[in-house]
């Protein structure tokens, strides 16, 4: 059976992990959890964020669950860089993997898109770019001052990606992959990225593709999201698409997310796209479905897309039965989605 | 009396520049204009892009009003690098300036945003970051390739950028800044930024200042985009999320730029945000408002505040003529908006 680490985090993490747990622990009984001490209060308390002893017990698991880590008084960077881009960076999780979908029984707050007719996935590339850390001040706080920022791409990291990227289309329905990124500025990297795409897409007869820069995708997604399959982007890009997505299907409370280490050399990591909401942090009115949909996500993953897609049918339901607007109580819904899928 | 340069380009640029002329001459009779002929077609007759002594000769006038350049059969970033980029930068038009309304007769695709709820400005720089050209390719077309791109971002370059938008906001009703950028990401460069953010916010007690992480402002745009006044912010997060703030205000029809060097040691550059549109090109089926509200922050930057209302107020006028999903004759528009300034 499956030997999961649990990082809770901080803020609503710890409270919609536990619903995220309850609900694996009833759809595939066994699963076996191990909670690690790791975020901004450890750092805290310790000045620790991830020790090395730590990082290599987490190796040794078949997936990490995450709820969220950081909070207003930790400095930007320490928890980002030196926990979240850690995890993905040493584990090689590659695949970024962010499915938006507008839930039959969303609103979307744009006015001309239907219930249900949002099914998207972007695969953000999850280990290069401007993520990959190599930047530099010179001269800090005089007005001679410079900071430099390199976005670092391989033909390795990007095919990679990309590859990923077309296996799954060819799984799916639409069988459409679309390219992001900002070639006519971008011109090394975009011709990196837009080359290897062509490549991967000869291979690939039996799947469209199309091309769209960043700033274009972006216009896309709010007017015509119902447009795309897959799409496939660099790190940063993704990340501001992925936010774009999530908020035109309902928000970044339903959205969640895969860091993935496709080859399995490595543990992959799920977690949802929100953050620690520090400021609705333990009163129990958390939304915990993105992190449900992470754990699903995880299942899947694992292999076990059975009961994956029972939690999946099951926050469906639990969607359909809202009233909109109405609270949320974060142990009962977790506690629904639980008897649902244990039904 | 002003002397202006006019790129009208490719595609639909002749067109909705005609009526961009139209109007301010109808507004402002006098202002002298000289044709340029730049973009993808002297591209493919002479393989020039802007010889230098075109540049020089730009150089010489008051401001310069650009159509769109750019068609599918000119490789990616022929144009944009050595055309639109090499002004902006040859030009040292640090504030890329686009304002973004949603105009009391135009409805938004979002479905809880009301008609003139929205009005904010994006103040994107325009001269540094990923567009500073810095990049390169090793092993091109082997499995080995890497592929960098470098943004690069001075206390120069930010500072004066951020005074922009401060200086902006205290003219605004809502006297409010964010700033906007990924420090808890890029590290380098966002400590720069927020760094002279502050500084500069310490100078001006009067104005509220907030700061965003780019993906949470993408995502804030859509669902919240009155929150908005003034929005500051790098050279590529500015291209991203001004398209989003056109999306959700009525589209890239209407959305309007200005590329100015507010020294005047240099001509600024006003322009659609939207594209040649080869697809609809010759056809007078283009809206020229977009041009034309480009016209508009020309005149307003070369002192003709007042001009520039009129035409302002003329354009809401003509929107709220407009049958939803009626179509538009690109030449009607541009003489009913000419029309009503003359009135
Ligand atoms: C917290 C931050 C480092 C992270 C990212 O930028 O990748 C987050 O925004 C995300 O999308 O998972
Ligand atoms: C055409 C391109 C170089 C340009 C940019 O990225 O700045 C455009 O997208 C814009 O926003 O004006």
């Amino acid at each position: 059976m499956a030997r999961i680490a649990v990082v809770a985090g901080d803020g609503i993490g710890p409270e919609v992990v536990a619903e995220a747990r309850k609900v694996i622990d009833a759809v595939l009984p066994g699963v076996e959890a191990t909670e690690y001490d790791l975020g901004a209060a450890r750092y805290h308390r310790t000045g620790e964020v991830l020790p090395d002893s730590v990082l290599t017990e987490l190796a040794g698991h078949d997936a990490i669950l995450l709820g969220a880590v950081g909070d207003p008084t930790v400095p930007p960077g320490v928890l980002e860089r030196g926990l979240l881009l850690k995890l993905r960076f040493s584990f090689d999780q590659y695949v970024n993997l962010r499915p938006s979908r507008l839930w039959p029984a969303v609103t979307s707050p744009l006015a001309t898109v239907k219930p249900g007719e949002v099914d998207l996935v972007v695969v953000r590339e999850g280990t290069e770019g401007l993520y990959a850390g190599a930047g530099g001040t010179l001269h800090r706080d005089t007005p001679a001052e410079v900071a430099t920022e390199e976005s670092l791409n391989t033909r390795h990291g990007v095919e990679r990606v990309v590859r990923d990227a077309f296996a799954r289309a060819r799984r799916r329905e639409r069988r459409k992959v679309t390219l992001v990124h900002k070639t006519n500025v971008l011109t090394h990297a975009g011709s990196l990225w837009a080359r290897t795409f062509a490549a991967v897409a000869a291979e690939h007869p039996d799947v469209t593709t199309e091309y769209q820069h960043v700033d274009a995708a972006a216009m896309f997604l709010v007017t015509q999201p119902q447009r795309y399959d897959v799409v496939v982007t660099d790190n940063l890009f993704g990340d501001i698409l992925t936010d774009i997505a999530a908020a035109v299907t309902g928000g970044i409370g339903l959205a969640a997310s895969g860091s993935i280490n496709p080859d399995g050399t490595y543990p992959s990591m799920f977690e949802p796209v929100h953050g620690s909401a520090p400021d609705i942090a333990g009163r129990g009115v958390a939304d915990p479905v993105a992190a449900v949909l992470s754990g699903a996500l995880l299942l899947d993953q694992l292999g076990h897309a059975d009961a994956a897609a029972r939690i999946t049918a099951a926050v469906g339901a639990e969607l359909a039965s809202r009233t909109p607007g109405g609270a949320v109580r974060t142990a009962e819904v977790g506690d629904r989605i639980a008897a649902q899928v244990a039904a």
